[in-house]
């Protein structure tokens, strides 16, 4: 295939447009044949081969792109996917056809694996309560230990210089030396292989010979003392700064806050809630016992006994019409940025019913129909983010000011060009980044299109 | 309309089918406007006229019926929807119209609302902080207080005779005494109308004149002593019996979820885990506070501070082939009773990971696909129950014998069959009752025709 000479490229990429916009198939497919280009390459206004071929219902040009993994919900820069295009230029044919494509019987769910949710380790739940063979796991030579200091977390050096991060990991032989000087919570994750870069659910679960990994967080560790990061080219994340713990590899995100929530909840739980006396570290981690023998806590199963996950509901509304979505601010947000709305689910609410409440006491804005979207981890301290899409029934704002700085109704183009623009926008709306699950919320929105009722 | 004349309705609901299965919309029509009937109107084998005329291709007939409300997720006695029958039969035509019906570009999305998810209260949490205003709402006329001993809630005394259930409400005039006496926890619950049975999405926040609600769980009260039942014509329930509390109306069900569940709260943190000081109640029952200043717990927004809510998943698990269902049974299950496999969220988690955990660990199945369907509070103490349905990528059960007593795959005509019966079926598979998430799980999962990909 072709590369380099930029001039024949641009001849084969201008007949690849000219072939979609003319349904001429032979000519569209030796155009591929002759570039190693993407199927969704893109003209100086965003738009797609595919978005030419809707536009004029050449339904056999789109079958062909699609085919080579054409990308249905990519945006042009008026940020309109194929499917919007088609139905402006009522081109019932493509409309149809791709209407069929988003929606097909057989095909998979695509469930979106969030920032901190990139789940790699099989957490093998029934190990943690056998001390022998924890025990025996923690000296494997290809058991590998994430580090922290007071929560926060080992990176090595590179995130000083703001390039996307790695977690340090430490040895047996490395870790062992620090464990009886300074105070700190082990705890067990799982096992897997965390380079493969593979979800559990496409391992099917640990395969022999793959390494345990285990978390440590040492608690009030004088930093140039006992424990130096330098010596392992690494650095603590900022106590006040999440941002460098939002860099890391998406691989080793879900990881992290696996660790990071339940030595959370060991800082927290030193105590017994029900009695007042203290508790102790059980089963690499996840459970705390009340030392004292006669708390009602050691009867049937407890839930102060084990770590707690706190679900908050996070949702993009879409106005009446469905023309806008509903975006609030927080003074602490940085300049320009607004999100979806979210808040701590209370007990005896279901999840759709929770989500409505939020947006009533924070904007004011009465939602009917909510449909779940995702879920995200959210390790600060241990949060599971439930993200979903709601319907407005009445459009008025009223906004607590308590709770929230500003929110507003945005249209869809406004949104659209700041997916596009990205995070780093000097003006007009931003929207928060990839790592958070807002982002994917109004993103989904936005390609969704007039035909769909959210 | 005609009642009562059993020969002339016997022959006008055998011309409705006659009707039905030959595509005569004229003599239809006339059926029903003879007889107040259901358009679900059933013949021996469970068949309903939407049936018979998707058997038979009568389009114009399944519009006439579903205009009139017959339901399309009707099963007959084989556990068939209309839709099983039209594909059976090879009907094309009745096939894409109903296709075309269950899944419309327009149509709100039907929300589950399940026992204990009944939201009929508006929360009004802005008020909880504002001590004057709530003690006012306390001592209003049309103030409601639901009444708990040891968290056991009163209920009227038809509950003994094993009928539907009512919660017993008594006025600040019947409450204002014990409340001197009796050690006991007060909380808020909101503004409503619980007798007009209307959600709160539905009437959109509290209305002008409706009542405030309260609940009051009084501790360690010896039951024939202070405060007497019997009084008010009605009992506690029992401490190691759900069932009545599993018995109200289900407008009142949400109320109690809320309730009780905030209630077990306080029962269970009365000392401040964090630092082992004890803790009181703050913002009438959403908020606990350490009484030592020097806590952490004061500085910024703490989680042990607010109440505790536990996400559980609980998923139906489809196999490879969709032909059948995983349904585990523990051993405390009633007899012939399997249930969807659940457990408890861990930190770090996503949904659908937690939920492909859980059926690994305690059944060895291995699961791809996951996709959410409801949510219902659970009350005992405090979960919330995230509704799934999966599917298999490896059929192979392999039954965790500490958390199940078996696990196994049932087909589909038993599983509808186990619905179809109920409850209080005598022999073979028995599903758990209406009340409870798994039920409507297990009964979408039979409904669903053979093109879901679920």
């Amino acid at each position: 295939k072709m590369s380099g000479n930029s001039n024949a490229q641009k001849y084969y990429i201008d007949e690849i447009f000219t072939a979609a916009a003319n349904g001429d198939v032979e000519a569209i497919t030796k155009g591929y044949n002759m570039l190693s280009i993407s199927p969704d390459v893109t003209d100086k206004m965003g738009w797609t081969p595919l978005m030419c071929a809707a536009r004029n219902g050449h339904v056999n040009v789109m079958g062909f792109l699609l085919q080579q993994g054409a990308d249905p919900k990519h945006m042009n820069k008026s940020g309109q996917t194929a499917l919007d295009v088609a139905s402006f230029w009522n081109q019932t044919g493509s409309v149809n056809f791709l209407n069929g494509f988003l929606k097909p019987n057989k095909s998979p769910v695509m469930e979106v694996v969030h920032y901190f949710g990139f789940s790699a380790l099989d957490r093998q739940s029934y190990q943690r309560s056998d001390e022998n063979e924890m025990k025996k796991a923690m000296r494997m030579e290809n058991a590998k230990y994430v580090v922290f200091a007071d929560l926060q977390l080992l990176v090595s050096n590179d995130a000083v210089t703001g390039k996307s991060q790695n977690v340090v990991y430490l040895t047996w032989g490395e870790i062992e030396k620090y464990l009886s000087i300074v105070d700190h919570d082990l705890i067990f994750l799982g096992v897997g292989n965390i380079d493969k870069g593979l979800l559990v659910r496409e391992t099917h679960h640990a395969q022999l010979n793959d390494s345990p990994y285990f978390a440590v967080n040492f608690k009030k560790v004088s930093r140039d003392d006992e424990f130096s990061p330098e010596k392992y080219n690494g650095s603590f994340t900022d106590k006040d700064n999440r941002r460098l713990m939002m860099m890391l590899q998406k691989n080793e995100s879900g990881l992290v806050a696996q660790a990071r929530s339940v030595l959370a909840w060991h800082e927290r739980y030193n105590f017994c809630p029900t009695c007042g006396n203290e508790t102790i570290m059980k089963d690499f981690g996840y459970k705390r016992l009340c030392i004292s023998e006669s708390c009602t806590t050691h009867k049937g199963a407890h839930n102060t006994s084990f770590p707690r996950t706190d679900p908050v509901v996070i949702i993009l509304v879409a106005s009446k019409d469905g023309s806008k979505c509903l975006l609030g601010r927080q003074s602490r947000f940085p300049r320009g940025m607004y999100s979806c709305i979210a808040g701590f689910m209370e007990p005896g609410e279901s999840i759709e019913d929770a989500a409505r409440r939020e947006v009533f006491e924070e904007s004011g804005v009465k939602v009917g129909q909510v449909e779940y979207h995702s879920s995200q981890p959210w390790p600060f301290p241990s949060n599971i983010m439930i993200g979903l899409i709601g319907r407005a029934v009445c459009d008025d704002i009223n906004v607590d000011k308590v709770e929230l700085e500003d929110a507003r109704w945005f249209d869809k183009p406004e949104v659209a060009k700041a997916i596009l623009e990205g995070f780093g926008r000097k003006e007009g709306l931003v929207v928060p980044p990839h790592t958070a699950i807002a982002h994917h919320l109004i993103k989904t929105w936005v390609q969704r299109n007039s035909n769909s009722n959210l």
